[in-house]
């Protein structure tokens, strides 16, 4: 039996602190209204699923982080590393429970033994929203419209890259490269770390000069989001579904944002995501404000989510969907940069303990400011005489940055309080009713 | 690569489908916010930790209940099995960030590989909340006062029987006992599942009949909450520092409780909370609607909580605290069987697709609707004739739970609406301003 344990955190993990955690939750919560507003409705999943679920078709990467490990009735189980794939098996588990299209999200923690070496956490919160089951451009556009309200309703000043998977794939085959899109993929997608010219060369070694600069002028292409799509759509042989599904967008987005705005989307043709799962829209959304940390919110339409987990193929057909993720730790670290953190729920007033016997009382005065939606602290002990003791507790007041004291009279429910303002140190001896008409509130009153 | 991966969940694993998700929600947020009123600040710790660290002492069945393996880094570790020992090791490693008395809340998951017969889940949301570094009856008093306020919110009618360990351990000094304090503690915590009379004869080979008699009678003693009080009081060798403690405790609830209520505290000295680490008040938490389901919020005071993790044993011994745990899957249960689940945010209205092109107008007249507070979802598929699509809509709608659906005009942003209320199935022709004076709120305007 040990007598002494090193209190210690593994490597990327992390607590969080009250101050860190209050301002974690207010913006978790900030998002799920938007959320909400929209009509979309929260699911969970389990941390732990077998392992066979959770790696699906397998995956270098994935397979090098995931925490897999035999549970004590021998299962090979492992954590959860994105939200995607448990939504997946979710969706072929549920799907005759659940109503189509089906606007969901999901905020939940995930793991993955990466190398913190890069300044990644192993566990990190996710926030994914999707839309499974309509293939309307109408909800490609509500996810865009969705992430644009969420982040506004921050306060940030965001712009959306989009571009259109299928649009690439098309004029791939229009230059007779469709076969090489993999590697073409992988290249372009390197476009912002490795520059123009490498990028170029790299393209001529697979598709040779003349594609490679085809390739270029198509991922390079500049100006207005329909100048963008004029050039692209001519260098993919002309108009098709996949453009007229980008001029939709646009004309949606000019329908819901006043035309005094700057436009918040982008066509950008060098997004395409990788060699991720998409088959359509792709996005990346930036902040005007600091462009430099990237994306804080990607995602696209996908055919077939679930098609890994469910045998009867007819029906699955019809589930693709569209969705998207927020990076919320990055989207954090943006807000603190910015100094526009979503403001928290502070603690607006601390009862003093003069008489530990009248504690009973003390929170019956705490009560009534609650009820009145007052977020108010008790303090909990008194010793030695009762100046002293005052001076301590305003400093504990001071140091848990509550603005105001209220110390209670001998009736602490009957008598005049007196009321200090923490920040100027004056002391005003008032009634209850004027205590409340002052006293910021922290909450909606019930 | 495989083409086909079963569905399916791990025994003792759930996934939550939005309708038990929001509820399961909804009761966490108030119950949170009750904890905000009261100045409570919460905090979160790693799924994951050193294995060494989450079993501290070891013991036998959280050994065997533990998800424990080796890291990709071959370290030793395991899943949080409760809040208790993570939050142990936080205040270890933490305490000169923080700032004492320190009232936390903490909600999170926790995993134990416990046996899924017993209806157990091994994947479940803990809710713990306490005060650490103060030893003030002030403290025990509001842990007390914490619980009934937060259900309360909820409308339940409750009450919680309160008992104090160091009484308890005082009276087996009184008939010289103490030594045999453990078995004791044992035998009288199976009271309510063997009965008095097994009890006693279990007693009898402890401590021989003329003391079984006396502990059956401390631990059956029945009456008001003085009554019990001055009879316990007796057993124990007369008044001291604990049933003092008792005795203020019921004076601040008398203080905090309109005397036409019923007490919401009884003195119930068979309470022990087994052989939990408490050293004081301990307490059981019952709904007078509802006591077969036993407690849904236990606990007690503690002392010198982070002590297997601290060096430094003088700093310590003030970390003594008080504090409790609710249990959200029963309270869950008791509030769905006794049909007070909290409202959960829904779907005000949804509005029709039946021009697919003006699908950003549609959302720009949600936008108008969810400014004003009113959560609303665009449908996003339109096809076929109009009048099918509206009743494909309208079914929709029903089918989610949504009361009212908008019909926009041909200019959706400037022409009256229809808005159909799907329980009386009729339609009426109104201005945007009459539609938001109709349609329920969901949330309070920003």
């Amino acid at each position: 039996m040990a007598d002494y344990i090193e209190p210690r955190l593994l490597k990327g993990f992390r607590d969080f602190l009250p101050n860190a955690e209050i301002v974690r939750r207010s913006l978790i919560e900030n998002i799920e209204n938007t959320f909400k507003s929209f009509g979309f409705v929260p699911i969970d999943t389990p941390a732990m699923e077998y392992a066979e679920i959770l790696l699906g078709k397998g995956g270098g990467e994935t397979e090098k982080q995931i925490y897999r490990f035999k549970d004590n009735g021998e299962r090979d189980v492992a954590l959860r590393f994105d939200l995607t794939v448990p939504f997946a098996r979710f969706i072929a588990l549920h799907q005759n429970e659940l109503t189509f299209p089906f606007k969901r999200y999901h905020i939940g923690k995930v793991w993955r033994g990466e190398n913190t070496q890069r300044g990644r956490y192993r566990e990190f919160t996710q926030c994914d929203f999707d839309i499974i089951g309509s293939n309307s451009p109408a909800s490609d556009f509500e996810i865009l419209f969705l992430i644009h309200s969420a982040l506004q309703n921050l306060g940030l000043d965001i712009n959306i890259h989009v571009n259109h998977r299928g649009l690439f794939n098309r004029f791939l085959s229009h230059i007779g490269q469709i076969e090489k899109s993999v590697d073409i993929l992988r290249t372009v997608d390197k476009l912002s770390k490795i520059g123009k010219d490498e990028t170029y060369k790299n393209l001529c070694g697979i598709s040779g000069d003349v594609n490679a600069q085809k390739i270029l002028e198509f991922i390079g292409a500049k100006g207005s989001f329909n100048e963008v799509l004029d050039c692209i759509t001519k260098l993919s042989g002309g108009v098709c579904a996949e453009s007229q599904r980008l001029s939709m967008l646009y004309q949606f987005m000019i329908d819901v944002v006043p035309s005094s705005n700057k436009e918040p989307f982008v066509l950008a043709p060098s997004i395409t995501r990788g060699l991720d799962y998409y088959t359509g829209v792709v996005f990346e959304t930036f902040l005007n404000d600091m462009p430099e940390i990237g994306s804080i919110c990607s995602g696209g339409r996908y055919d077939n989510l679930a098609g890994l987990y469910s045998k009867n193929t007819s029906i699955d057909a019809s589930i693709s969907g569209v969705g998207s993720s927020i990076g919320l730790d990055r989207l954090l670290a943006a807000l603190e940069s910015l100094n526009k953190l979503p403001p928290s729920n502070k603690c607006s007033a601390a009862i003093t303990c003069i008489d530990i016997e009248k504690s009973g009382q003390y929170q019956a005065l705490a009560a009534k400011l609650r009820q009145e939606g007052i977020t108010c602290e008790v303090f909990l002990d008194a010793a030695g005489n009762a100046e002293k003791q005052l001076v301590k507790q305003f400093m504990l007041a001071e140091k848990k940055g509550i603005p105001y004291v209220i110390i209670p009279g001998v009736n602490p429910l009957k008598d005049n309080i007196t009321l200090r303002e923490i920040a100027t140190r004056q002391n005003k001896e008032l009634t209850l009713n004027e205590v409340l008409s002052i006293l910021p509130r922290s909450f909606t009153k019930k």
